[in-house]
């Protein structure tokens, strides 16, 4: 299987390589590193992108930032960064890669635990989480040729130290167990489903 | 009880109006029509909006647009315009409302069913809508002085029968349910909520 991982190299990208490469052929890409680079922000950056890689029969995305701060001193503009760079890079992802994908194909997305706990300092990363875990659901009764679709909802993850004071009495959530959800929505069945692990 | 209702003249906006009014005093908005004007994709206009009126007790918001068509047609343009209507006018309504709203005031926005119950055509209402309920779930946490904020989400509605046909086995709502689901939040303690009304 030809699998894209777009944001390999970062915190939970490093280890959704390590757990989904096995026999496969892994396509890595990232904005500035990875076989390929891709801009999520950019329509001609990822139709680009698709067509240097060829056709594919899993696109993983483990990528995407956000606004993270108050909420009485967020404006517009700080909200709208996270609807433009995690939201609708990783919907373009797929409305682009819809078109390039192999039949029985299946886009993976990264949303996160906010969606449905929220934290203060989180209103937009709840928005645009839970927006993606919608996106999904809805999507994936539409895409064509068995092609399906799932986010990865996750909590804070162990190896990411510094988010713990900002999620008080969240555990901390095992690296395997968060590569494994990426791991069911690829090698498994499962589709327009949010996969949470917390 | 000093009420704001931005997009006052629509189907749904007319019916919460009437039901809203009893002794209160009422300020209708709309981008064309009621009161005031506004234009919920500008800062500006939001800002000069809440200038004009005054401080205030609740703001209802029953506007927004978003993209409806098929996925395999949708680009990052369509799927963007829901965002940034809908999800960032509304919330920029509360984003810059915060500053201007009495103490122990209300926002009410609107969501609607898609966020929880595909159809075809609807992915970007759904990701919108689900941004929505999200984002009021997060925003209270952090809402200041008592303020209140809710999402009312409603299923289609009995006066707007053009869209029955893409809401196959939906039953249309009763516009009083509609109507009395925006009472219960501005006149009731919920906050953070998605008041379902299907």
């Amino acid at each position: 299987m030809k699998i894209v991982i777009v944001g390999a190299s970062g915190t939970i990208g490093k280890k959704v390589t390590e757990a989904l490469r096995g026999e496969n052929e892994i396509i890595t890409a990232g904005s500035k590193s990875g076989d390929v680079q891709v801009d999520i922000t950019s329509s001609e950056s990822i139709e680009a992108f698709y067509k240097q890689i060829g056709s594919f029969d899993s696109l993983v995305s483990v990528t995407g930032s956000a606004h993270f701060g108050p909420l009485n001193t967020m404006t517009a503009k700080d909200f709208d960064s996270g609807l433009q760079n995690k939201l609708l890079g990783q919907v373009n992802l797929v409305l682009i890669g819809q078109h390039y994908i192999n039949p029985k194909g299946s886009f993976t997305l990264t949303s996160g635990i906010l969606a449905d706990d929220p934290i203060v300092l989180g209103a937009n990363l709840s928005a645009v989480n839970a927006a993606l875990n919608a996106f999904a659901m809805a999507a994936a009764i539409e895409l064509e040729n068995g092609i399906r679709i799932n986010t990865v909802s996750a909590g804070v993850v162990e190896d990411s130290p510094g988010y713990f004071p900002y999620f008080p009495g969240h555990i901390p959530i095992e690296m395997s167990k968060v590569a494994n959800a990426y791991y069911k929505s690829v090698f498994g069945a499962l589709t327009g489903q949010t996969i949470k692990v917390w």
